[in-house]
């Protein structure tokens, strides 16, 4: 370890770090720098855009949980390859290549890592991605496992829509589940053993362990004229609060809206004795999409109206994500930091 | 860990592995895919090169080394850009733009990523790929450091120069600097204590922590004509025979050709009661390049004929790399899974 001199990364949080590093990361200019879901590149034959993704064992994924069940290879590489294409998607793109790295512990069986890579191509194939080229990568040893993937994507619209362009009056609309991925989560790290689980709890919990981020979605809503968009990776909440700074507004949440997903989680928080609206507003890693319309838009298919933008109001209130007029404390959500 | 079947990857070698996965990542075909320096994917706007890199602590690199010498931040970002840039120079192309992710234990003191991010834009600024964009990345926790950089280029002639096109007869040339980074890991492993090291020794160590592709010779080399081209990140043997391989011919080293080599590196190999034989040729992590030119060429500035490409004879001696028409041994060189 590296000699500690006072501050920590531990201590600093995800957003304080990046506050510290990105100063200091000069290069030349990008169209669309860090900060949205992926980036904006300006290229001779036109932009692209290029995103990064890294699953840690432990971290993001185990390869055993308390519930006995093991992650597969193929749940692993589905769940890199899907979350890198969600970026790429939230921008209105569609991926054209990707490279893969792999840390692997010498003791990891060749089968599991054979696995990995099918689990990414049938992603790739199954999600819609089959044009994207799987074009090299990396291999290294260490002491955890860890994946990371990069992606480029070629931009179907102009521009980009960016987290950035969301007006007063626009619609906020969600594409995909909300909180599956989360309650799968809770049932992986249950004491409820997997040889127990009912057909539908195993139904969540592949929720979790493959993603299915809308892939024609991102460039549909592109093309209908969306204001701004982001991929829903760390939970409605915080996400929505990111997309609320980034277009200097406020965002109110209709907790009518949420109630299918409220409802579909409801026999699962039952038999872990709580509430499913935590993982509704906070959970991450389901991929959907968050996006804004102007208002009178009609929402493109699989679009539903979850809320309203509204302009800043004074500072105290700034930015701030409501549900139905109550502030919520945005910190709910993922923070690959805290402890 | 994963459950033990037989075969794991510390049995199999980084090549055997590679073997396993590449039939098994399936997305769209790149024109230049896995096994080249860098990967060329076909885009509306003309070709670009892709690559990825990663660097894991005890591994690529120590925070601590046995002689008390202790990484920068700064190097290792060095590093890291270092050898990406060499792979997209070895394509004979210019990089365009850079994502990064780290993975960071909680306890990294902030100010040795701070450094790393300076470490990584010096690289690039320093090395002249200032025109190359830091567009982005991705931050998490883990419970060992690494640094994984993907990066994206432009070609400066129509095609990319590949490992597989020397034809018998070709020079096989060099530019840059042979085992002075392998020579700097011998210094740093040893107990010869940092603070007393000369001067000279300081300026190899040097060449290890923050080792200089030369990216303007990858695109003049392009332009020159060069029909083989990759980096020498291995050392000169082992990348000499993947290059045979590539191009199913067999080449010959000349040693009087690397004399200035083995003389630069005499006092050190004195110094730890060695030969420097062994560091020039299956010395890594210079990020030199390999090259082959056809007969009669002029070598562009800064490139040295080092051996003569000759034709694949029997099946016994297929694509073997000679020193003075010599057999070698080519597994000499670095294998990420070699115990």
């Amino acid at each position: 370890m590296p000699e500690t001199r006072s501050l920590t990364v531990g201590n600093l949080g995800e957003s304080g770090l990046l506050a510290r590093i990105l100063p200091r990361l000069q290069g030349a200019a990008a169209l669309v720098g860090p900060g949205d879901d992926a980036a904006l590149i300006a290229a001779p034959g036109g932009a692209f855009v290029f995103t990064v993704d890294t699953l840690v064992e432990n971290q993001d994924f185990r390869l055993r949980w308390p519930s006995g069940f093991e992650s597969s290879g193929f749940d692993v590489g589905w769940k890199s390859a899907a979350q890198n294409l969600s970026d790429v998607n939230a921008m209105g793109a569609c991926a054209t290549a990707a490279v893969i790295s792999l840390t692997l512990p010498p003791e990891t069986p060749v089968h599991w890592v054979e696995d990995l890579a099918e689990g990414f191509s049938a992603a790739m194939r199954e999600l819609g991605a089959s044009h994207c080229a799987i074009a090299g990568g990396d291999l290294g040893r260490g002491s955890e496992l860890s994946i990371t993937a990069a992606l480029t994507g070629a931009l179907v619209t102009e521009s980009p829509v960016l987290r950035s362009g969301a007006q007063p009056g626009d619609i906020l609309a969600v594409h995909g589940v909300l909180g599956v991925a989360a309650a799968g989560l809770a049932l992986l790290d249950s004491s409820i053993q997997t040889e127990n689980w009912t057909v539908e709890q195993q139904e969540i919990v592949l929720g979790q362990r493959r993603p299915k981020p809308p892939l024609d979605a991102g460039p549909l809503a592109a093309k209908s004229g969306a204001s701004a968009m982001m991929d829903i990776s760390d939970g409605l909440f915080k996400d929505a609060h990111r997309l609320a700074l980034a277009s200097d507004v406020e965002i109110d949440i209709n907790q009518e809206s949420l109630i299918k997903d409220l409802e579909r989680l409801l026999p699962i928080a039952q038999t872990l004795e709580t509430e499913p609206l935590a993982w509704v507003i906070s959970g991450g890693e389901d991929h959907g999409l968050l996006a804004t319309f102007p208002p009178r838009t009609e929402l493109p298919e699989g679009f539903r109206k979850v809320g309203t933008v509204h302009a800043a109001a004074t500072s105290e209130t700034k930015n701030r994500v409501s549900l139905d007029g109550d502030s919520l404390n945005v910190s709910a959500g993922f923070d690959h930091f805290e402890v």
